[in-house]
């Protein structure tokens, strides 16, 4: 099959790249003339709206995207003449926090409280019901931490109006958790579902830094994880792989975000399960057979931010390099690794040994996550 | 790294597959217009002589390639300009049957017993010398069982001496054995050497059908196969994947045949070991630090001559599809499938669920491969 995916970034090459051996073609729609999937199918340099778009992507059997931005809309008119999947409702959910949270909430999957904030006095409002510290983001076009706010102290209410007023807001309410983790889950067109183990996730200024398969921490939460993801994937009729990232609390799984699509915190399965969430999405997309998501051993993957590392971190015997081929800028996710290993307990005797390799401020995330881990 | 690869078939597809995500770009050299690597980089439509291959290759940091009858003269002419690995007289050496069975006779390798033929009384001579039956194969650019006859009788001299006469020739004296193995190695620039688990093979009419990994027939031999790999990786001093193919016999390993490039007898690496013969073999040629070449499991690799089968076989868990995106035509090699277990009792026990999907001669083939394996 021709295969056409919104957007050409790193998310969009791993689909192609595990794409290609299941006999599948790529052609990739990307405003950026160095599109980093561009080596493996055809690039047609173009953003995502406009009339033009059924022309570039003529040819193709299915629409994908590796992006949630993806004007909703385009997708739906799209929706008219290609098989999109997974379908523009559900992307039309996640690109909204405020649809995203009412849909679980319509589900009784557990939240952060929330309110629709479109005005200053309903801001005020919004804050006397849910108390202090929150957070006002943008109800869309969020992503990496951008387009947040944290809100502490009233004094922080006037710099974050200003900076994000004049558009659709949503305030959520703070929630204490004792970790991160995410789901990843594939649906194939028959409603078959697969799941992925859970993946214990840390953030650092917004922005994924480590993801870990196997995590002791996670081990009680997988069940209740799989029910509210096969919830959520049911109700939207989901095609392909989607990720929820959850706050793992007291009370229990709290989601925080949907992303309808492959998704940075299982890169990881690429080597360290029997079918990738790249595969396995290809495969739902395509309606060839699901693929096996359960894992091997203890996979951690390290984001590299800014620029790509020395390789001389290869040398490990079990990782394993994906340099995105994009060129090196502050905050931009240029590659990562996945060190591979049989169980947690040797991944956390032997942690030392990719330390090495890494930055001051990554060992000490990476030392936080995996005593966090167990 | 800008690698050129002489060859743009399904293992150059393969190369680029795994080199991509070490940063690698790739250049194809083949003239078919529809040559099946085509997709992961620049195809520049040429033969593999002439005076343009330098410019077709300018800005290639190595030059590797995908088949052994790329011509030696060139890749010699090519490495005053160009990084060429493995070398051309690795090449050399391989592409002539005669040159390669001296190497292993030089250093005290079993081979079976030969003498070169260029003339009818040379044949004669030789027959004498070596006894029927025998194979009576041509020095040079033989593959997938073309290229040679077996002489069991003495009516069968005169058919094989007008099919292969008037070229120079080789006659093997006949070696009983109890089954084909194959060791892949990888060597880099430094010397240091990665070896895979041995891979028990079954060829019919000359073609490689099925590879196994996990072979308990082929445990006891790993180690003299491996001393006997280093000798000649070491004489070459290789760099990059070399493939040995082996007659196992009453008397120990003979050394078949020199393969000086990946090869399709490794093809399960890519998903039954750690790091595949193609991603070692690009981080050869790259110099960067070799990956680890240990198995996880039994693997075994299912090759597909002449057209794909239905991807119903995916649903199989474990499985792993690989689609060359080749025309279909008889005896022409567009893809295989690898299966992984976790170990090759279990493959024997669930042979069956395989078996159901292949044609009967298939089914034939691999129940003599799993009964000759343990």
């Amino acid at each position: 099959m021709r295969i056409g995916i919104l957007g050409g970034g790193q998310l969009a090459k791993m689909m192609a790249l595990a794409g290609q051996p299941l006999g599948h073609e790529f052609v990739f729609i990307d405003p950026a003339a160095d599109a980093c999937a561009r080596s493996l199918g055809a690039h047609r340099v173009s953003d995502w709206s406009g009339p033009d778009l059924v022309n570039q992507l003529a040819g193709c059997d299915r629409v994908t995207f590796d992006f949630e931005n993806v004007p909703a809309e385009s997708l739906a008119t799209l929706a008219d003449r290609f098989d999109v999947r997974p379908s523009p409702k559900a992307l039309e959910v996640s690109q909204d926090r405020l649809a995203e949270k009412q849909l679980c909430a319509s589900l009784d999957i557990p939240v952060a409280p929330f309110k629709a904030v479109d005005t200053r006095p309903e801001l005020m409002g919004a804050i006397d019901a849910l108390g202090l510290p929150a957070l006002l983001k943008t109800r869309r076009l969020g992503y990496d931490g951008k387009g947040q706010y944290r809100l502490a102290h009233s004094e922080d209410l006037e710099p974050a109006w200003q900076s994000l007023g004049e558009q659709a807001l949503i305030l959520e309410g703070w929630v204490d958790f004792a970790h991160e983790c995410a789901l990843t889950a594939v649906r194939d067109a028959a409603g078959e579902v697969r799941f992925y183990p859970l993946t214990h996730t840390l953030h650092q200024e917004g922005i994924l830094r480590f993801a870990l398969s196997g995590s002791p921490a996670n081990a009680p939460w997988q069940d209740s994880a799989e029910k509210i993801v096969h919830q959520i994937m049911d109700a939207l009729d989901y095609v392909g792989c989607l990720t929820v990232e959850f706050f793992v609390t007291e009370a229990g799984l709290v989601v925080n975000e949907l992303a309808p699509r492959v998704h940075n915190s299982a890169h990881w399965t690429i080597e360290g399960s029997v079918c990738s969430q790249f595969e396995n999405h290809i495969r739902a997309l395509t309606d060839m057979p699901l693929g096996a998501a359960h894992s091997r051993g203890s996979a951690l993957m390290v984001n590299f931010i800014g620029q790509m590392p020395s390789t001389d971190m290869l040398a490990l015997d079990g990782l394993h390099w994906h340099d995105y081929g994009k060129q090196a800028r502050k905050g931009r996710k240029v590659g990562h690794a996945t060190w591979v290993l049989e169980d947690f307990a040797t991944l956390k005797r032997r942690a030392d040994e990719l330390t090495a390799h890494l930055e001051p401020s990554q060992v000490q995330g990476l030392t936080g996550l995996i005593n966090a881990a167990g």
